[in-house]
């Protein structure tokens, strides 16, 4: 019988970090460099110390998670559904020692941390429902057809089965969201795939007290040790080992577009290349239709602004441009903004290399374009200044380093002769995470044809509102074409996200008792099926 | 008002070969080297000459592709399949005169190319149904929480959107379902994408009539006419610009492996990549289970041969492997194999080429395995004789010539010690199109094993039967791991095939008037959607 006393033992040893790599639920120490979480807001170095691992590490790793593979896929969908809320239910009894230490290395306000345990947990239910709802077996049957001339027909079935063992990258963005236990991991477990995470030095000790919530989940319901591993490393080397293994079969990873690139060339050159869905850069263009500016143009200002700083502007859905018609609507616009910006407090980045390439960055807009407003320096370390410029149509096409992201609290107006010119500006964009219209009644028609234009470039497409926020459910897309991702035909966040990690089996004339359930006749497991390619629950 | 006078002329005018190739409804004349269509059973020449296209050709018909683009994804599902419709009428309508000219192109035997006008034909208004029954939209709707705490949940719905225009490739051994108007087309015209076709240069004439078959369709049922183009060319040269043109969005592929993997890299090379799906390579393993072999070793002698030399061996589903314990059982097979292919009658291959590479093969076959039988020798040109090696199982596990395809009717018996063995070299191939098993009631236990090593390493699993003949409906997977296909989480063949042009967005909070019909108020094309993850018809 377990007491009070005991789990609240057990949470406090749960919650004492190690600074130890988890491989298939065995704590192991790293005999590589050494890296330690920072508070960025302060500049303070957080123990405990964590050593990068080895090639024979992530040997290890990969060995687990072949060798868990089989059983670990043949669980019942009820069975890791009840896993993956042993894992939400873990992370959320982690309590305050996980938000202290997830703020202490990302410099993120408690709320937005808060809010992020919740979103984790939630990703992972949400997971579980997919698992329960059994759509992603994606069944069909075209029942033999014996009597069919010329030919008889077979009896012919598809589900979908899971690629085999995944590789995650923890973002440095979102410690918990886009990390050890987020929503890549929670797709690549739901669909049956063992996950190798390499955690991301920006928050080593949140990644800890994460692997070891899994790792329990993994004791407690039973599931095989290789289901899970973690590791630390550095990208481009533990990285690259990781993503060539050949027993990985996928990868997800969110990140810049340098560290994106590089790891699906390194998956492409294998001699079995593999999928990499990475999330890399985005802009997210902000169109502001012409009724819609000179009614609210003001307001607008503000709750651009209000997106624009959230996080640190650290969202790979921050509006980083915006494109409308030149004129004094916009210029209202333009001075509400700059207003808002001159208020604004800066705030500490994820890291002291984030925050360096963001005044980089901000320093190569000064040069190509024109500063409308920065937000008052201060002399706090890391911090994030929010900065808005402008230019012109023609010379923000002809410039690639205004075409590009700067990560962090910083967007470019892009003012256009006319509406033509606003849709001249749309096509010519490269792939977008999101793309945002506000519009008015007035606008509707004008709207509609940039719409058109929109679809082609973005993964959502939104109205009214900020692109900063990503809904967690059925319906959402986190995508969008190349570079915003690696791979247009998928998503990083919602339920849509498992198929990134399974492929569709045909079974002929495959005698009864070796027939999946999810084919099965009489269908067990009571899901909606397409028989002879008509949707029915059989 | 047409006459039936007026018909026939139209149709003699279908019928009439002009050597040109079709650039969005205008015939136009390549300027470059010429080729002809050749009879491999004679050695005839066949008229007229096809010139190669050029650079500026590939310009205009991907310019035309992308300019026809957004009007033609904007057609209802509706008007998209009866265009559909359309080419399969137009195509059956070409009759005895595509028949003769393919059966001359290919040297395939009238019963084969008479089926095949039938499967492009079914493969076209397959597609046409997917598009009636509306799936393929992939429709989702979470509806708006405006009083969700601590914060309001927006509308989001999604929908799936075609790619854009996609360049396919005619395959040489399906010279009109894996051609012009194939699977690849039919499935990217249903998801509307336009399609720019590069001709195999194995059927010119039997390309250009189905390329005017699809134009006339796209003339009678009003689709732009840029959704269609046709070129001749070289597969290095024409074939690489076409995949490198930035306006082409996917590319479908049936052939090699060195064209395949040269097609991946040419558009991994890209400044934006884009997805290829190729269809490249698989032998195909036949695992014969003690019990059938002991109870009729004999009989699966013979069904085999009839798998194996169908078609002169050139599908891609050919049997290129068999698999079983060695003993007294499998002699038997062997004996029985040996015996159908002494009898068996050289057929003519493709092309002169592919009959050279199968003399390559089946010379390299000879030095590193054991030459059971092979059929009698011929005078006539370019003809397949079958032939079966045998050798042991560590022999091939260590040779890299043995577990290569050899295209046309050659295969390979590997005698194992025992059904571990067997499992043990399933675990070492390399991704399949197909496996199958051969299994009586007592190999149930052992057959179950078995397909939990092949569902890793094929597309489709198949048992008691032969794997040459690819069924096409909705359950049907033709595709595999790497080298299989480049792309294992899809089929070429099937229903499932239209998911390979489309991709996900999502709209937020976008006002009624602008919602696609698939995702509107009220479910107007009354389709399956999801609502909060909850599949209705609502």
């Amino acid at each position: 019988m377990t007491t009070t006393e005991d789990r609240a033992t057990e949470q406090a040893q749960m919650n004492t970090l190690t600074g130890q790599m988890i491989i298939a639920g065995t704590f192991v120490t790293g005999q590589g460099d050494t890296v330690h979480g920072l508070d960025p807001a302060t500049g303070d170095v957080l123990e405990p110390g964590y050593s990068y691992g080895s090639d024979s590490d992530v040997d290890a790793a990969c060995a687990a998670a072949a060798a868990a593979f089989d059983r670990y896929r043949s669980t019942t969908s009820t069975v890791r559904a009840e896993f993956l809320e042993a894992i939400a239910e873990n992370i959320e009894s982690l309590g305050d020692a996980l938000v202290d230490r997830a703020c202490s290395e990302s410099g993120l306000p408690r709320p937005r941390i808060a809010g992020e345990v919740g979103r984790t947990a939630g990703q992972l239910r949400l997971f579980a429902g997919v698992l329960r709802d059994g759509g992603w077996n994606g069944a069909r049957i075209d029942p033999a057809q014996p009597d069919r001339t010329p030919l008889p027909r077979a009896d012919i079935r598809q589900r979908k089965i899971p690629l085999g063992p995944v590789a995650v990258f923890g973002a440095s963005n979102f410690p918990l969201a886009f990390s050890v236990a987020g929503g890549d991991t929670a797709s690549a477990l739901a669909a049956g795939c063992p996950v190798v995470v390499k955690a991301h030095d920006a928050h080593p000790g949140t990644s800890e007290l994460v692997g070891r919530a899994i790792t329990e989940a993994i004791a407690r319901t039973g599931m095989p040790a290789g289901t899970f591993s973690l590791l630390y490393g550095s990208g481009p080397i533990l990285g690259t080992r990781l993503v060539t293994d050949p027993r990985i079969k996928a990868v997800g990873f969110t990140g810049s577009r340098s560290g994106g690139t590089a790891l699906v060339a390194a998956a492409a050159a294998r001699p079995e290349p593999i999928p990499v869905y990475a999330e890399m850069s985005s802009v997210n263009p902000v169109f502001l239709m012409e009724s819609a500016l000179r009614n609210r143009g003001t307001d607008l200002g503000q709750a651009f602004v209000g997106s624009l700083t959230m996080g640190a502007g650290q969202f790979c859905t921050n509006p980083g441009l915006v494109i409308a018609v030149d004129g004094p609507a916009l210029d209202d616009f333009v001075r509400s903004a700059s207003d808002a910006i001159a208020a604004s407090a800066p705030a500490p980045m994820l890291t002291p290399g984030i925050a360096r390439s963001y005044a980089d960055g901000v320093e190569a807009f000064s040069t190509a374009a024109t500063a409308e407003a920065k937000a008052p320096t201060t002399d706090r370390p890391n911090t994030c200044g929010a900065a808005v410029f402008s230019t012109d149509a023609d010379t923000f096409l002809a410039s690639e380093v205004l075409q590009e992201e700067v990560f962090g609290s910083a967007s470019l107006v892009v003012k256009c002769v006319d509406a033509n010119q606003v849709r001249a500006v749309a096509a010519r964009l490269e792939g977008q995470l999101t793309a945002t219209v506000h519009c008015d009644d007035d606008d509707l028609e004008a709207a509609g044809e940039l719409m058109s234009v929109l679809e082609l470039k973005a993964g959502r497409i939104l109205f009214n509102g900020w692109p900063t926020g990503v809904e967690v459910g059925h319906a959402m897309v986190h995508g969008g074409p190349y570079p915003a991702t690696s791979d247009s035909r998928t998503t990083s966040v919602g339920s849509l996200a498992i198929e990134r990690f399974l492929r569709p089996v045909a079974y002929q004339d495959v005698p009864p008792a070796l027939l999946p359930s999810a084919i099965a006749d009489g269908n067990p497991d009571q899901l909606w099926r397409r028989i002879d390619g008509r949707l029915v629950q059989d």
